[in-house]
């Protein structure tokens, strides 16, 4: 298995350097036939993007979709698409001072020791721009997942910010589009408090960690693998895979475990094994959280401006798009369980 | 990739069902001319062994390690190794009466509606027996690690049983043999507290989740890939394909999250990032914790007085030898991440 | 991928060396529920046992199957299967005076060099012995097949042993059946000719290079993949990776090539084409041959009265074995070709 | 796997329909810090570009290779390289009439029945057009090898076109440039001869099969692995995973098998074996020929004109490529072969 690709059934190769010349995916393994909205898919692919906010990175890319391979007539060929986004606004010249200077809390040093030779742009292959790549091969996961199981929704939320917890309640019967209405996917009540937090934080310099939330709804039953390809355990190596993330947890979490085991077994709340027994998803809601670590950009004075002082909300498109693969790899794989002859 | 196997370069194939003829491994990619210590193979092996304590399961299986090929007057030939042990004290007959009610808490009902077919006996392939397989695997590595890099040392023990915690600063200046030594690999100056707990806990078909954490004590620097396999993503992938887990961090865990970034960031404590930067070992002191949910036998008629109360203490070299495999398979990686001509 | 391990969707994973302890093959990838004849994977095994007739190596193996996971009450659990034999007739002694005198034909001074050590007893892993693990692999698969094809049959005799061809004719309108039941499975009416010349081989210390041909008559169409997974890619692969094969042609073979297009193309015969168009069955018959060198063993102090005088014969079953797991691998793949919600 | 990657340690992963946007190559696993020559890169790719001589296809393509990810400042990341070409003289309109009628021959057939839905243009993803994403990855593998075996030189040539065979001796004491020198790479004194007998089927709409040889002299010793991924192997699936092929042969081929034992062993010629003992290479020289149908585009009415009347010499720079990619991979798979602690 290569370092840059992630998959069984389905895979999703990707490449590209933060201010190399374009940043992208190859996903091999898509079936013949799926029609392919493609303005659902930039507007995915838009979800993410920086610069849409006062308080998220002011780099302006348009961010603009090729898919050069896989598709014709508006479908799948069952051959791999290759999509790419060009980098435009990448302002390397901020980047000069620190090339013989590797910025603390970053991966420089860390990848120097390790290959020798480095492209110091902005952060290069390990920037957070590589997880576009991820976004439009998840995106393209979500248009199949639609039609294989139209009922399954997966929702992602900011759960908390700092030390700010979102209202739960709030975001569990939200949905998708009602949560990207909040100010930084954080579905709370009075939703200028913490619109007004990051933008003192980014006004002062500061950043704060967080915890994102999600849930597949409805999911598919029977999906994942029972020993190594635990849907739980692919499910992680997704959110891990991403670079601030620091840690992850399944069903009511980890407070929740402290607990003798005739009270935790008790409970009829199903939750509590996060929808996945044996590896397996049982049908019931899967839910999960991402710890994330404060971003390290206060420290970077090459991003002078231009940091996200939380990571978390831009995540949010991220992970979802991540699961929506996994749900896809899976469901493939699902289709040889059975010998039905 | 297929369901049973783990690792990128040096790859595990596991097989074998709990109460079937033999669990095992498959092991490729192990480079030639490594001297094996069997005898150190079996010892390990027994460090997970049921039936070493009074409050464990007293399923007592030998556990007799048979390796059949890849190895030769003493040395790996470069070829697979296969190891495996032949299961003995199956008492099978204790599971005739679940064999059509899936036990509540247990893969059994994901597994029958995914598959169809099923070994009820024992929990079949979802047994906690299969990471013997990944127990005989580990400790092959281990014995390489010892050439390649001899003050590297994998250490785990139980940070918390239930609502009690472990002694942090006896833990982490431990060594492996030391922990040993504590009942239930849970350090503690008052030793025997944790032994009633748990004897108890037996006693009255009680259990308890809990935390393990590993340390990679002055680890390899330079392992790791930067986007998919990175360092921090397979070691929570190995953590998280055990059967009872929900949850994995790194660094100081998640409450350091919950902080400012100015502060966050402004500690010397090389820790908080778990010794990984950019998905790449740094050199400094690799940590991460394992969530474990109360084991569910204890709603289990088939398992009376054979359950253990909490799992944790068993799932210790099973951690161990699962990162020390990790760091096998980056280490023959990174061989090849410079061109050095 | 692991060098010891063949396959996309259904997975073999061979090991074992020659005197070793065991030779096997973990199958991993087979659905759930495939009832399994014991007795008939069996009796494939024996077709490729040494000792069966006068003129092939008398190493008198029982090579008694043991299953040993991934099957339970007669039906696959869609698990790893884990077959293998022990070795018994491992007469390591007449190894000795070979152990640092590599054999001239042999693959021992290229392993020595790339592994530097090496199990030099009976070719050790180079040996043919290693292929029974394929045959256990195959001889499943086509358990499979024959309940979603039972028309395919895969078909194969030696048809050219030295320089004397078999009868085509009768080749082409034999059974396997028929074919076993030709001294050395080569079709032709003077059966006691063959026999002859071999057995004079082997009393003279001769050997005979050979041809066998392989048909899959009445197959599946729409297997194998457009690009690096072609059907004929893959039956090549599998042919080429045996240890004495040095050529492999499909559909009427070279000759047929060396002919103007219009010629060519102006043929009915679909057989031109092997089978096989864009990487695809059509579903009209595939035909390849394999080409095996003169058996070096004459050349070989240790193996003095226990050579093959030609090798084919015995690569028959492997053969058949192979294209098996090959067409029930691309089936498996197959299931997800088109999207079909 | 997934069906359009290549290789184990060194992948690439190709993309791209004949008349769609682009068709390109990823390629993952190449160390960083190889100093990367643009231009002889495109030479290779130039190499086999339609419309460099009368007899070949007219279609007109610039060919411009764009690379955008992995090299930076002239040399690789260790990041993935992705390289491709725009398609631009792609007479699309010309394959109108043949959109609901498959050509005979061709693979339209095939792929509609497995996938449903094609692109029926100029062959779409089956397109001999695809070879040009193997040229980009073996044409960096080959500057990676010239660094690391400056002596290894991988040549190849069309040794028969039709019932004409080559002048041997000529063409085993020719390097690559003085073989791209003779018309359709076909070393003969009389040059006229062959470029006469392609322009007289152009005219005349007539094609011819035919056969590469292909040499790797001086090459390293220890390639290949034992089992699945001999070194003759993976050539052999290299070869046959192109288009036109039907079969492929090593050392001094097919005829010198049918020959007794004695005589074949009592050679004193390396080469009867190919340059490759027990899957591993030996030192000495690897010989193997590639066998070609004649091209089916005389039937093809939307090729008026346009079609190549024998495709071997077009297919040489792909089989050095595709030859030099293996050895690339092999040589990294190398670089752990033996524990050297």
């Amino acid at each position: 298995m290569s370092a840059n690709s992630f998959g069984s059934r389905l895979v999703m190769h990707t490449f590209g350097e933060s201010h190399g010349r374009a940043i992208g995916v190859l996903i091999d393994g898509v079936p013949a036939g799926l029609p392919i909205d493609f303005s659902a898919l930039q507007k995915f692919l838009d979800r993410r993007k920086p610069g849409t906010s006062a308080w998220v990175s002011q780099r302006a890319e348009p961010d603009q979709l090729e898919i050069v391979s896989g598709i014709f007539e508006g479908k799948t060929l069952g051959t791999p698409i290759c999509g790419f986004v060009y980098n435009q606004n990448a302002r390397s010249g901020d980047y000069e001072n620190i090339k013989n200077q590797p910025r603390h809390g970053h991966a420089e040093q860390a990848w120097k020791n390790k290959f020798g030779h480095i492209d110091h742009r902005g952060g290069g292959r390990s920037s957070g721009r590589e997880t576009l790549s991820r976004v439009i091969a998840g995106a393209i996961c979500e248009q199949a997942l639609n039609k294989i199981a139209p009922q399954m929704q997966v929702v992602g939320w900011v759960s908390q910010i700092g030390e700010w917890p979102c209202d739960m309640d709030l975001a569990r019967t939200s949905s998708r589009a009602e949560i990207d209405q909040f100010p930084a996917r954080f579905p709370i009540q009075d939703s200028q408090f913490i619109a007004e937090k990051l933008q003192n934080a980014k006004t002062n310099g500061e950043s704060y960690g967080g915890i994102a939330e999600i849930e597949i709804r409805s999911p598919l039953s029977s999906l994942g693998q029972p020993v190594f390809h635990k849907l739980k355990s692919d499910l992680a190596t997704a959110a891990m895979s991403l670079g601030a993330t620091l840690g992850v947890d399944f069903g009511e979490g980890i407070p929740s475990l402290c607990v003798a085991g005739t009270e935790f077994h008790a409970t009829t709340k199903v939750t509590q094994y996060g929808g996945i027994q044996g590896g397996i998803s049982t049908g019931d809601v899967i839910r999960f959280r991402v710890y994330f670590k404060p971003t390290s950009s206060i420290l970077d004075v090459a991003k002078k401006g231009r940091h996200d002082p939380c990571i978390v909300p831009r995540a949010i498109p991220v992970l979802e798009a991540m699961a929506s693969f996994v749900l896809m790899d899976h469901w493939l794989w699902s289709q040889t369980d059975k010998f039905r002859i």
